[in-house]
């Protein structure tokens, strides 16, 4: 098999086989097969698209370039929530004690990732002493003994996947939906759960900017996971504003823990209710979506989702007083409001620049070695559709540099757009694929 | 500007500008620019094409690459003449003493080159003692002496094509128009001629398969040429069969002598006159094709081409008693009739496969290192059209092994297609494009 005859096959339109398919994936991964082969490929396949079969062995191809996990020894259905990033997205803190606390095993291999906010983990370190550092067995027996847990990425998931990546960012080829669905997937895939919920973000915020390029992503990887025997579902939801209020580390924290005590966003918990309903379906936990969301609004109201919450905090070595005094995770020096140069509505809030500001304010990484100040970023006061007078609060920008925080505060306001007659019609849930 | 902004723009179906387009080959060229992102931005090329001022761009910064030959101390109309590569084609060393002998300047630089015989100086190394070696002052006062002369090349002309090809070749981005007509094109103005005929050949044993893409690679060149002041002519020519009778290098330079001597195959001479006439005419040494063929087949009949050859010959070192008497010429050990095991008529001879045969015989290189043999390869007696009896002798081998003789043989019989009633109606000239 040569790698020139496939650029030509898929040049010409024609149909991969899965053995070439896996001859591409294996040698790629092993450093048989140059760079310029496989950009000339991506770009083949940009413009002739792959077949369902295909993309279904791209990600599979992808998940066997490398280590796959073996959760067997958990007990019940591992259902894992995969979002395909936004800002101010604090979902995963809020969803996994919910679930957990319904006896749906969570067990959640995170990582701290490139971005405007630190990853899951670098947010669940705003708890003192809370760490990631354990062993497989020890990860498998906190997930049986306290269904969740929440542990580092070992063994090389995917390689493929982060080589491909590398190369489709420099050459155009990263939008074709079939080569970010099987990028997503495989990973997803390779990380050992039985069925999978995504959240398929859409708007400035996300990478999907149109509810039409959202769908046809959600589509494509619903088909990828059941093809390959993991029962998937995707949401698709609102990134055009961001998503709660909080956008930063420990802000973020602060803002789950008011959700599971019933006091967050109404954005923020209704699409947790929704990611969590076809959870706890795909679980085999409820019959129907309905009874699955009265379970999971009944883990709010009993507190059964915040004693989890802390239950997991403590086992992971946190200090879970931070849960009941919240005051006690990381502060910033300086919390500047932000005031409203106009009467209006918000029609408005740049999601992308909003994460912006708060990675320059020190919230997020720009490259792997940068330090994460977990206490800054911005809470948003109004969201789209609130009326506004001269002189509100629109939002709080939280900063440990007078300099910075001024820098901010001026691009936050830029950020808002507000008119004199603005009606919101944009949903928080678009759809559900499944 | 960014390599990635070019390769996204090409890729949305956009033109892109001159100043884009020099900024890839200058960077390109320089090392500047990986492999990865320029295969990627030829496929995208590819599916998306370039418009004629693109590729006239193109073929612009590949010549400013590198070295341009200056030719303007030679006298008179430069006109130069290029083939896109068949088998057994020997129109050069005929067509440049019948131009040359009616005082048209021939300043050819040739190489060696790949392929199933030598290259031009390859061929005239048959005669002993004929050398390329002479500085480039030597060079432009032979051709204002003799009006003909043959140097190896000097200089780097347009070594982004040297790279861009040696890359197309891999990642099978090979056959575009705008890519091959800029390829070809930037050579030859490079080379500095003032006009240029091209043959550009149709058929199995050419890089053009089918009439329709001979015409537009001839029109994509023909408009390049103009486009830069190159006055260009293209002559879409038959190589679905060998052009004349012989195929390796001695027998070729034979066969060459006998049509200077008006004894040739009617297929050779007739492609000569048809683009020699166009180079008379551009050279403005006639006033259209029909004075202008009558003046050239003169050049035959009176013998002044063929004096020109032995003055040509003698002028860079070579014995041109060699002329007088062909035997001279090396020769093979071995002369093998191949005969034909049926009645009918020659359908077809494939010219590729029949090229490869010389080349196994000894005839080309299969890489820069190999050595050629000059005296080896074939010479067919049948053409397209001829009748045939069962014994009759299709082709003779020239061979210095009898075992790669008798391999040859066999191959020549199944490369010969005879069919019971054929009618040849390919014609040698498919159309003249100006």
């Amino acid at each position: 098999m040569r790698m020139y005859d496939l650029i030509l096959k898929k040049r010409n339109g024609e149909e991969l086989t899965t053995e070439e398919i896996n001859y591409f994936i294996e040698n790629y991964t092993q450093g048989n097969i140059p760079d310029y082969q496989v950009s000339a490929l991506l770009m083949a396949i940009f413009f002739q698209k792959m077949t369902e079969r295909e993309t279904v062995d791209l990600t599979m191809a992808i998940v066997n370039s490398g280590d796959t996990l073996d959760l067997s020894k958990i007990e019940g259905i591992k259902v894992d929530k995969h979002s395909t990033g936004g800002v101010g997205d604090t979902t995963t803190l809020v969803l996994a004690p919910m679930v957990a606390s319904l006896g749906i095993p969570v067990a959640k291999m995170s990582g701290r990732g490139l971005g405007h906010t630190g990853g899951t983990i670098d947010k669940l370190e705003s708890f003192e002493g809370f760490s990631v550092e354990m062993s497989e067995d020890e990860f498998i027996s906190n997930v049986n003994m306290h269904k969740i847990a929440v542990g580092g990425q070992t063994g090389v998931l995917a390689p493929a996947d982060k080589k491909l990546y590398a190369l489709r960012d420099v050459t155009a080829t990263v939008d074709n939906i079939s080569l970010i669905a099987s990028s997503i997937m495989s990973k997803k895939i390779a990380a050992g759960a039985d069925a999978i919920v995504l959240d398929v973000k859409v708007g400035d915020g996300a990478f999907m900017k149109t509810p039409e390029d959202a769908q046809a992503l959600a589509e494509e990887m619903v088909k990828i996971g059941n093809g390959v025997g993991r029962e998937t579902r995707a949401v698709i939801s609102d990134m055009d504003q961001p998503l709660g209020f909080a956008i930063g580390n420990a802000l973020e924290v602060k803002e789950a823990i008011s959700t599971l005590k019933g006091e967050g966003p109404a954005d923020l918990l209704e699409l947790c209710l929704t990611l969590g309903s076809n959870m706890v379906v795909l679980a085999k936990k409820a019959e129907d979506l309905n009874q699955a969301r009265k379970m999971l609004m009944d883990t709010i109201s009993n507190g059964s989702a915040l004693a989890k919450f802390k239950e997991f905090i403590d086992a992971q070595g946190g200090d879970s007083s931070f849960v009941d005094f919240p005051d006690k995770l990381p502060k910033a020096k300086y919390i500047i409001p932000v005031e409203s140069d106009r009467d209006g509505v918000v029609e408005k809030i740049n999601a992308q620049n909003m994460g912006l500001i708060a990675m320059e304010l020190g919230a997020g990484r720009a490259t792997k070695e940068s330090e994460i100040d977990l206490a800054v970023g911005i809470v948003l006061s109004k969201k789209r559709g609130d009326k506004i007078s001269k002189g509100d609060i629109l939002a709080y920008v939280h900063a440990n540099d007078v300099e910075k925080a001024e820098k901010a505060k001026q691009q936050i306001i830029k950020n808002f757009v507000i008119s004199k007659n603005y009606i919101n019609d944009i949903p928080l849930i678009y759809n559900i694929i499944k």
